[in-house]
């Protein structure tokens, strides 16, 4: 089933850039990686905040909280998640 | 999959008496029907309002759509759904 | 570029059922025209409302707007917009 | 009677790893007393966030506040409560 | 237990001079048969509104639900119910 | 006259027990003069909340409004309130 | 004691002209008695609404209630009231 | 000054195509002559809704609310206003 | 033109009460002046909080924002304005 | 096309002031960048807060976020953005 997922990202202003530089890269890579196992199947940019939109795929809630957690962001998000119905037009 | 379902009965207050409970009784019929089927697990009532907070189980969020649309009072209800990710602690 | 774009269906519950049977069917004609035009990608249900989530490609918000008024339930739909940005990981 | 009871844990994300885990053993220890003195009935996630659906029974909202404020995460936690009234449908 | 019940009167402004003052008589005899009960224990104005708060106490929300459905104006009420926990302070 | 009073504690979390200790004391010394002096009537708790909801007799705004600045965790607390008009039924 | 107070006029766009004219003469009137009363002390117009904001004076809550509820306006306006408390600086 | 205008067009769905004809010809009628008169600067349409967004220069508000209660439209539309102020950037 | 102008004032509780008292006396020698200068006609307490509610005069939105911002305490400020038309009824 | 921006600055009120000042004197520069080059049309402030609105053009939403973003004060910054269609006024 699919899932549309806001992403708040609240890490501090304060951080270090070298911090934030490591979590950005980590978080790419774990993106990725839910990329290529269909997990993560869309994404985009809300303009001007740090936040972000996603199309996902999981098989129930749990299992796409599992990967939003694996998210090295992860403490620092503040995520909302729709549970998405197929709609019979596109059956 | 589980989820928590709200319902607030919108129809109108100079309904005929009769039409309500025609409703009433059809409502009833069709949510004994879903709780028969598995579909309904729990229902409870809002104190006060013509409102209740069910929780729900189907295959997925499309199963669920087509539970709640068979409902005779659909029309007048606003509905909000929250898809429930089962805590670990329950497995 | 791509919007997400939200409708709530407000016809009211008292619209006789041929009525709503030729607007839905209208509804439908247009969306797949919208559809085939690729200026509607996905469409999604709320679960549970009469409701959609969709994403839409447009080359701009007056061309996507033209596109939502020519929907023949637009006089009852409470619609809301997004402009979605490309998220860098997806170039 | 029963109770909807939603908590947002809003631990610090710099809290220590350690001082993380001893708070969720405990809480987990104390959910788990909670659940065996039938005082929690049901408990979800709310996927994505740190947070919980729960179902609750207790003798009224006094006693269900002290089962509550007996968890090791109650500081940090914003709690919100919806006293629920049995449905007809269930008597 | 106790319960703050917050309504808001919802009758249209069009209503008949005659029927509103019917429904208003019918509504305070309910209301003093109900705080004879001991069921209704305050009773205040929100200055301004058509709209009131009220202390009730009642075994428990079911109950709380079935008196505040006996009012003869409920249909037209927006109703909404916090169950209030007794503090130490005054045990 | 008589004032609903809503407050909400947001004491740190990580404030030391001590010092939360002798807060939680001054507080219940000072509330319990304003009980004597028949400012504050009734207390309750918002269940599973550090939250208070209060009703409080005052002169007027301005009274109230010293009232409740002479509790010792008024610096930390969020309060809102509401002016009460008495309601015919009571009169 | 003072009270902020906003109106929302709710009268519905399909009046006849007549009876809005009539309305508001009869509002004009009552409004113009409040403010010799020294009830209706200032009056203000929301920009682009059929609304305002006015700063009134009664002995309590309850004064001020029947002073709104004499306005033939009242059953199509929406009113919020805030109790407003004297600031140090002006006495 | 300036001002930031939002309209949200509440005209029935059900409005005769006639008199909604009527009505927009007289909207824009009325626009065009704000405009020529420097009152209208800037007109945009929020996307998918019938509702806009302009930038006005008026004396004062109350000029500011004659000049937009003149639209034909306005006893069906929803305004907020907000008052700007010249950012230094710009003198 | 005048303004309604709400403050909240965001200080940390654990700001030493020295430092308090400095902002204070200088906020209020800062409020002193601007009545003097006919900018701050009258003040309100909002009861309970930390919080004002003001009625401003100014020549225009950029000539209060430069008044605000020379209150001594406007950092720790949330300041909300609303430009006040002037009701026809006070001409 | 055009977006309508608002930014809320959250710099914390215990900032030195010479970094405050470094900070405002780069955002200035770069906001002057982007007037040159099209991107920035118009700024406002919102009158009594650390905040603006704008009106920029860009060629897309992406293109937009990588302006707000090369604003030094964009990580101490709440923005959010509204996609404007052109109004057919206008064509």
């Amino acid at each position: 089933m699919e899932f549309l997922v806001r992403t708040e990202n609240l890490l501090p202003p304060d951080t270090p850039d070298e911090t934030r530089e490591q979590l950005r890269k980590a978080e790419r890579a774990r993106a990725t990686q839910l990329r290529e196992a269909g997990v993560l199947k869309r994404l985009w940019r809300v303009p001007g905040r740090n936040a972000t939109i996603g199309l996902y795929e999981a098989q129930d809630p749990a299992a796409l909280h599992d990967a939003l957690v694996s998210l090295p962001m992860w403490k620092w998000m503040d995520i909302s998640v729709e549970a998405l119905a197929t709609h019979p037009q596109e059956q």
